[in-house]
């Protein structure tokens, strides 16, 4: 079916210290100093004594818009779903349909006489679209019997929300939920990251929360995310159209330790990776994930490779993110060094 | 630098008739079923005449942040920057950077003593980031001899807003901003794409209006934009980190000639590419662009390529929309039909 | 304290028909074509069988914001928290604040190191802020024990969301969500709104769902929701300062009955009142809760008074959208008709 | 027409210094402890030298939808209102509709074949909708005649935007435009507000930042704004259902000279307010509109007292800001200091 193939290099940033454990991240990108900069990253967190990465949730959403002839037999549905007793029955039906997909709730909304039915289930380590949305097939064929006045309009209602930047994916989560944090010791933002903590500090404030409120942003209180999350999606062969809500992403930075050192954090709610299925299985993609040492579906817990590689874009994530807004402290400080100094000619860059 | 290559298939769809001239529209994606889908719209669009794609604005973003000692004295520079003789001035130095970049406009948001500062710039054949962000560096030195207590921040302040969904960019636009529209004759609908016009009338308003409404959607009134711009990003070289903005689309579909067809129209307001520099020398990508008829700068007219690679973004969108919603439409038609016969196992499948 | 008074005119709306009961609706506003406005929708609802109003759900929330030395410790707090058990035990502490307050649920969210708290109660008759606040109080205290590094940073983190637009009262609801919705016959919809079925249907898709997507809106996807809103807050005592997320509305329009009836609907997720305590007790507020019937707290059923009042509010909002739509589809009906005639001087007139 | 009246009571806050000249402000609100609490930050602002008030722009705003039988005919519009030539001549035809109505710009969006046109002109010292709405009138009249096929489909098309939460008023501004600034000495933060000029600092970021962004809130990045624009647009008759976005603000706090002294701003891109018209003439509210001298429409300068009245609008709730946020900080040392004390009892009181 392909008449050929494009081919992106790859670069590898790391190692990257998380939890303890060094990975070699790969970064399949046409911009060669994405991947410098986030090596740098990865030394000054690696010299720090490494990241933190802690999963805050784990499922894939799916959720089909249904028609009633009122909002009221809407709301019956609603009540319904939302009754201990007849969840734990819809969760026999909708599990039946993979080995993996376990149903973990249904959240509802209602706009008028059409509902929307947002369902997450876990999918061990697949990405797990696919799983959910067979489940969700399941539950609604089952429902007809009970509502035989709704109408399915369609399986997916936009409400699930996938490849579109939504709030419900920003407060609710899709696939997996993250943070992952470092302290950079003082020395090490001076020496590594040729700036102070102070600067960061202040530039992340007016920047990436202060500068995103004023654009109106959702979800995009960061310096480039996107860039990481593209790069090492496209690496290992995840979808990288899902990027548009996988790269939602907080990041945080405060002075700690009386102001010596620098806690920097992301948290990401909609992580949506899997390590079996679709792209991973292509060769060069597969040794990536082989690189990563988390290839194919986890033999010991269900699940753990894929959160794995979870936490591996998050801290890829952290390791962007301190090294771009170094980049951008730093420059800016050059700037004022030179102010009275008009001779300068250089131009910062910046990619985001 | 790279220590290797990923592989990702590419898939042509097409013939997309746009604006009288026929292309094959190359997709770099590891999800086949997606080239078939869009081929699919593709042939429904040729079959009813082709779709016509307009051009709304062309400009490229950059917004520094730079501070005050007072809200008074960032207002004196927005107020300095609005007057309409300190403007020229501030062009010709910021066109000093380059020969194409050719400075529009600058909007300022004010956020107490800061102030961001939206630079936009025509860039020809470039997507242009580095283009505007270097006139931007112009201009801010600039600025320092008259307002000597300007401290800039950081060259990009998240008012750009590059690779974060935000509503500066659904608003203002950022990139190529472009409307392309097809009427679809009805016999099309019912024979290629196997629903009805009121079919897919009703389950846009109900999925891609009211159900990206309740989920606080911002820029993701559609199916799935983001699938098909990122898939002839990679194809053609174009920075797929920034299809968080690129994506961004509203899909309307409206039944004309009193009822028997259908007018279905995509509005992308950021499609962000450029047919020279970066990802489009490598052989690969570059092969792709040649395939579409557009690569590299464009002799006639400075920018005429790249304008018209947003075109073919466009029209390819245009085209996969078109035939997801169908498939989503069909499917639920046939679960209609068999709602009373529960051996029906198959499952629609949907990729949003 | 107070150095005086404001009066604001009253006028009356109605009957407004809702669940087989007739409310004469108090509206304290300064412009007496909305209370005109409203009663012609009022009247249209009537003569169509009246609307039925359905409660979605019902909770006040608040949520404190504290912060730990690390996002690992954070998200410790989380985890604890979504354990049935260690919630039961919350409950009791958090329930010993009041006779009503009785907690339903805790939604977390997670910035670094720092965690929002998203409580959400029952508040029998009252709005119930303060209820809801002290019985978080409680349970901040008693967490102190388990959590000694938990450092709490402010009762509120603006996470709750108190009269701020935000996202997670448009999906997760504060206060009553409340569903009301009516069909509306096509003869009433032509003698008593001047309009038809189709042009009705035709505007909202265009105004209220397309305009408001277009705008960027949040939870704004209806014409004047607000004013209603207001208008009824004021009469009845209410705080009119959360009409920002109070008058969070779709108004949703299908055409119903073979084309001939309308359906119509207001979803609102945040209604956010009470029939005891604060501005219910003033003479002239307590006069029109009492004309409602909905005054103090209910005998029967803690609660039952203040959502009757939701249900109202509901209601009036829906004969507003009714109303004004029709005058606006109108107008351009008008419009259209003496398009060759352009002797025309009239101007439609549009609160929103 | 009205069947009665609602008295308000009405407090006094102030003097509210404000560019050199006091203010005596009214707030009509049920809940006395917000007028205190004003009043408190009225007295730091002025024991700290004042406030100032910069106003950054002037226009009220109303965008009907028009549609056209192809996008490609909308977008010939949009270039139409693009071109300066004939925006001069639309100028001349909308201003015939009033005295003080001047035409500032027209900014177009585009959702497929229709198109919202969304006006802005300056309107004396009305708040101006009605005028804005005859002038938009005009010009739809005097179009018609080059686009005969352009069918106006609503006078408001929700890009205006009225009433609702958008993040077109937050970017682009709707009526005035404020931002208000104060430097707080350190001592009077101590001694007034009984917290620390870096207690605050640190709230804000939490809260009005942080919080805020993680709520996915849309121009909500404050504590409270909405109840002092409430109560003061309710005394001086104002339209408090505009309070929606007129309550658009975002809080900053920074310290200045050497950390010591606090530096705080509210910039509020919406204010919505006029001295003329409406129920600025009712007997109480104008009374109170004399008492900030500013009732009527200005002698020397068309909108001078509308602007004044903005200002002190955006003052009240600098000075709101500020109590708030310094009870929430203080109340939370409290308890910070009593952690090990546990027989605290007392609960710290927070209206949002």
């Amino acid at each position: 079916m392909p008449v050929g193939y494009v081919q992106i290099p790859v670069g590898i940033a790391g190692p990257l210290l998380i939890n303890g454990r060094e990975y070699s991240v790969p970064m399949a990108t046409t911009e060669g100093c994405l991947v410098a900069s986030t090596n740098r990253g990865c030394k000054a967190i690696h010299l720090s004594g490494g990241a933190t990465s802690t999963l805050l949730r784990d499922g894939m959403t799916r959720a089909p818009v249904v028609r009633f002839g009122t909002a009221k037999r809407a709301a019956d549905l609603k009540l319904y779903l939302e009754d201990p007793d007849n969840f734990d029955t819809l969760a026999v039906v909708f599990n039946r349909s993979s080995r993996f997909g376990r149903l973990q709730g249904i959240k509802c909304a209602i706009a008028g006489k059409n509902l929307y039915l947002r369902f997450t289930c876990t999918t061990g380590d697949a990405m797990g679209m696919n799983m959910v949305s067979k489940g969700v097939q399941n539950v609604l064929d089952f429902l007809q019997t009970d509502f035989p006045d709704m109408d399915v309009m369609g399986l997916s209602g936009n409400f699930c929300s996938d490849k579109k930047p939504a709030a419900v994916n920003w407060i609710e989560g899709r696939g997996k939920s993250v943070v992952c944090e470092a302290i950079i010791k003082g020395g090490i933002v001076r020496k590594v990251l040729k700036t102070t903590v102070e600067s960061l500090v202040e530039l992340n404030m007016l920047k990436n929360l202060t500068g995103s409120a004023m654009a109106g942003a959702l979800g995009g209180f960061n310096a480039h995310a996107s860039n990481i999350v593209t790069a090492v999606y496209i690496a290992t062969g995840q979808d990288p159209a899902q990027n548009v809500e996988s790269s939602h992403c907080i990041t945080m930075m405060e002075a700690v330790n009386d102001g010596k050192d620098l806690h920097i954090s992301v948290t990401m709610p909609s992580i949506e990776v899997g390590t079996v299925g679709g792209g991973t299985q292509l060769a060069s993609q597969s040794a990536c994930l082989n690189l990563l040492g988390v290839k194919g579906a986890s033999k010991e817990s269900a699940g753990a490779n894929s959160r794995m590689l979870a936490a591996v874009v998050a801290g890829a994530v952290l390791a962007g993110e301190l090294s771009l807004m170094s980049a951008l402290a730093a420059g800016q400080l050059v700037k004022s060094h030179m102010k009275y100094n008009r001779s300068n000619k250089d131009v910062s860059k910046a990619s985001s």
